[in-house]
């Protein structure tokens, strides 16, 4: 999507070999503008797969997964990072790494909101391990929901988490995809 | 607001004297088709405010703060829970007390985002003790800003935060105040 590419290309910063900084728009301080022409394109991309529910993860997924989900006309679930190992019954669960802060912690649904007749459009904002989309992949499918596919927005593609959520027959569309980054070279795109 | 507290009357539920759980469509499940029109009475109230920023705090304050931000054009910040006491001088900072989870935390916010010359206006999912509207009007102030004040969901008007908030010279206004609740009579509004 190049509205997002100039925005990554003239806004982000690269910090190190594998930090992008994109919160002046994406993930701190959030252009809800640009979201809104994300939220299109999610939509001419997802449109015709009868999505009935859009899942996100807190916190910074749950902006963009909200403006799209106008145009999809579904609610949002957000999966929350449990704070105790106190799971009841009525909760779906399932583990995330986060490599930013080195530790793994709980996600959880209730059930009550991923039925098996769903139909779920995953919306995330980075894709770079993977870690958190197959999260969500494992709270969809334990809920014997139908998975549609996942909406991105910024994929690292040099980092292993597309090849391996693809590998695993998911449809993974994202927005900007990352082939290389430096301080000295910038950002470059597939 | 009446949409919002017919919403609650139906789907809220009350748990013991003081939990009020909306999750099914205010902050886990997300409806933004009602959050549309909470954000079009947000514009109606504070739409010649001249606002130039909304502040929200993560996670479940987030979806209604970028909704509600379509109608004002502007940009949204959301202040995040610090995994670090590590605060270089690039953030302001501030403590909220969580009752839920009986701890104190930092939240911060990039200096970078909230200029002087900003016009903020708070937005959150609850008022209750209003620690957590505490820590962003003292990152507002930190940095300068004029606080245009806080448009609130659902305030729970029989806790403090509410008073106090007020008393501290903030305009709050809340989209459903709710008076008194328990699980034998639901829930009343003022």
């Amino acid at each position: 999507m190049e509205l997002l590419e100039q925005r990554i290309r003239t806004d982000g910063k690269v910090r190190g070999g594998e930090v992008l900084k994109v919160d002046s728009f994406l993930n701190h301080q959030m252009d809800v503008a640009l979201f809104q022409e994300m939220g299109k394109e999610f939509l001419r991309i997802f449109g015709d797969c009868g999505v009935t529910k859009i899942l996100t993860i807190e916190a910074s997924g749950i902006g963009i997964a909200c403006i799209a989900a106008q145009y999809f006309n579904v609610p949002v679930i957000f999966a929350k990072k449990s704070k105790t190992r106190n799971i009841d019954g009525n909760v779906y669960t399932s583990k995330v790494e986060s490599f930013t802060h080195g530790k793994v912690y709980d996600i959880i649904v209730a059930k009550e909101f991923l039925r098996p007749e769903d139909r779920v459009l995953l919306i995330d904002d980075f894709l770079a391990n993977g870690s958190a989309l197959q999260g969500l992949i494992t709270l969809v499918r334990d809920a014997g929901a139908t998975l549609v596919g996942a909406g991105i927005a910024v994929e690292k593609a040099f980092q292993p988490g597309g090849g391996l959520i693809r590998g695993m027959g998911v449809r993974v569309e994202s927005l900007a995809r990352i082939k290389s980054m430096s301080e000295e070279e910038g950002v470059s795109f597939c």
